[in-house]
């Protein structure tokens, strides 16, 4: 018998008739004869209803108690859904973190799981009955409630899928699969049958928002196949699992972008070493995640430093960054928030050159500046203007011969 | 430095105002140095939201599961209240029932608290910090949540001043204390300073709302000081107390009423030993709470046998007891579900006479007819037909000169 995780997220149960929806998809693997473990996110909009909440109350609420507000979101869930099942002969318990407990670290907000004691699940499990999991949360190492933060629900099924040796790890949600670009932007995009952990990292790294990053990262970890699937119509999904060595992988997979980005500049900065420290020391210390980070070539004594953060982290950055020009004489500080990066990923580059001529003469053809690259074995990243993203990447995905036949 | 537990029920908790206006009055308890744990039931309607929600996906929700929806309720609760409080500078930190634990019996919906663990209170206490905690929820046997009942809060407050040995257990509510009669029929009713645990039972068990029967028999059970009081307007509230020995009771406290009565009368059944019991029996076993009873003198071997039961039950127990009719041939059924019962309560009837003249005496002067009496050490209390409650309330309120002066 196969035992599989099935993970439903907000939009798949934003309805008490959604939520009859979803336990009749649990109910029919279970009438197959599979077992099967349910991770549920909050309903619909709650968690954002339960923000609202907090700010009415306070404007910056203590970290520890928005968490344990937050969490009640997917309490809710796990009791609809387990009443649903028990109503139609399927016996099913839910668990929020505390109950099983699924252990973290203490940071709220983004705790890491470090745990899930399965001990209740497994005899669940061997019972007959679902368990039915709250994702997203966690009990930190006081005995306090803590979140993985948004996302995190996929994080929670594949630790969990880890935690019981599940077979599969399925994400229901509300598009059918991963496609060779966003299908909302390119409308002959194709859905791929499957995908590998490490294209997956790049596409989803890349701002294609169908799985949350670590989610594939501890999936990819502990080897554990992740299928992304439709909870509104029924369809076979993506598997995301290990390169199948046997099987040519694609050149190409698909064309990831993101418009969440913000290039920064400094130029006239003295070419010594320790230079590129003293820059982003301030910016790691106020845990401002920097992307892509390129240093020309020194000129005269000196050189330029560009790097790419959050669109959200770039006016903190400005700011940042005046006290190390300060420091600097003539040194200058330029950037723009209307920047975008895409992302060619796949595979077979490993094995196939071309790619990157192929990327800079298909965007040469469309006028398309490209103002930096950043390179991996699977992918070619490049930042381009913003208002030009969706033309680079239909042009991509039409050179690459991505389009469903 | 005194410790006290202060109670807060859904309406002082209904929206974020009133969360911000419960914070300022445990701020200024803590300001004047008393040490405070907070606990909170469910915000306003929020349970029944629950409820309606439950509905919508199950017609009979699984009890386990029930439980676990409707305790998010007061989760939520607790969280807001801790962040206001930490805002205005005096930290708190939120509990569930499964944190602290809260543990209980496994009868989900009535479970009954056995025990609270006090050490992370008393660590928060002795730290300078608020707990608040989730009020009518506790963990069962099995690690599930449980539920206390509706009204239970009062009950989880009470047992949480007995674990971390409160001098004095609040229960802050939308009204100033106990009355000596209910405001709303009897427009001279009269706030009164205290009353005994044992006239509190009597007028909780009439029927006056203000305080849950099972927090006034665990209070007085182990001697904790209860107050009622206004979390909307100051004012010193009704001090609930064992009786002080050194002041003279009052011969008559209050009158309670209850709408919520049906009386049931089987006629001419056998006068042998057991036939109380074969009455009584159907209706224990479908958990059915009989309150009055009374059995006439037996005539020509033949005797009746009344009693009441919440309207609610009414129908049910009449089908109950056709079963027994139906075994006795002569016997007959009669009833009413447009009864009303009254008590007039008073530590002081134990020393005085004419109590019960004067009550039977003031309804006659009325023309209302009683239809059954029962009585106990300190309450009268008698079922009259339901259109002349108010006026028998209100008779009974002047005869005993309880309006305030």
């Amino acid at each position: 018998m196969a035992l599989i995780v099935q993970k439903f997220g907000g939009t798949s149960v934003g309805s008490p008739a959604r939520v009859l929806a979803v336990a009749d998809l649990v109910a029919a693997r279970r009438a197959e004869g599979q077992g099967v473990a349910v991770v549920v996110s909050a309903m619909g909009d709650s968690t954002d209803r339960l923000l609202d909440l907090a700010r009415q109350v306070s404007a910056t609420p203590a970290a520890r108690e928005l968490d344990a507000l937050l969490a009640t979101g997917e309490m809710i869930s796990t009791s609809l859904i387990a009443m649903a099942l028990s109503d139609r002969g399927w016996p099913a318990r839910s668990y929020n973190a505390l109950q099983l407990p699924v252990t973290t670290t203490g940071s709220h907000g983004r705790a890491r799981i470090t745990a899930i004691e399965s001990a209740c699940l497994r005899a669940d499990l061997a019972a007959g009955i679902v368990p039915v999991v709250a994702g997203f949360q966690g009990r930190g190492p006081d005995g306090s409630i803590t979140t993985i933060g948004r996302g995190g629900s996929d994080t929670s099924a594949v630790a969990l899928a880890v935690a019981i040796g599940a077979d599969e790890c399925q994400i229901l949600t509300d598009v059918d699969g991963v496609y060779t670009a966003d299908p909302r932007v390119v409308p002959d995009a194709r859905r791929l049958d499957s995908v590998s952990f490490e294209e997956m990292l790049e596409l989803a790294g890349q701002g294609s928002r169908v799985l949350h990053l670590r989610s594939v990262e501890f999936a990819a970890r502990y080897d554990i196949r992740l299928r992304v699937l439709s909870s509104f119509r029924p369809g076979p999904g993506t598997l995301i699992a290990k390169e199948d060595p046997d099987v040519e992988a694609p050149v190409v997979s698909g064309i990831a972008f993101n418009r969440d980005e913000a290039e920064i500049t400094l130029t006239g900065l003295p070419d010594r070493p320790g230079i590129a420290f003293e820059v982003l020391r301030p910016a790691a210390a106020a845990e401002i995640e920097v992307d892509m980070i390129v240093v020309n070539a020194p000129r005269d004594g000196c050189v330029d430093f560009t790097f790419t953060v959050h669109r959200d982290d770039y006016q903190r950055v400005l700011e940042l960054m005046q006290t190390v020009a300060a420091s600097h004489p003539g040194s200058a500080i330029t950037g723009s928030d209307r920047v975008a990066k895409l992302a060619v990923v796949g595979s077979g580059m490993r094995s196939h050159a071309g790619v990157a001529a192929r990327l800079f003469e298909t965007l040469a053809q469309e006028k398309i500046n490209v103002r930096l690259v950043s390179t991996s074995e699977i992918k070619i990243a490049v930042l381009v203007e913003e208002d030009d993203i969706e033309r680079a990447v239909r042009a991509l995905h039409g050179a690459y011969g991505l389009a469903g036949k």
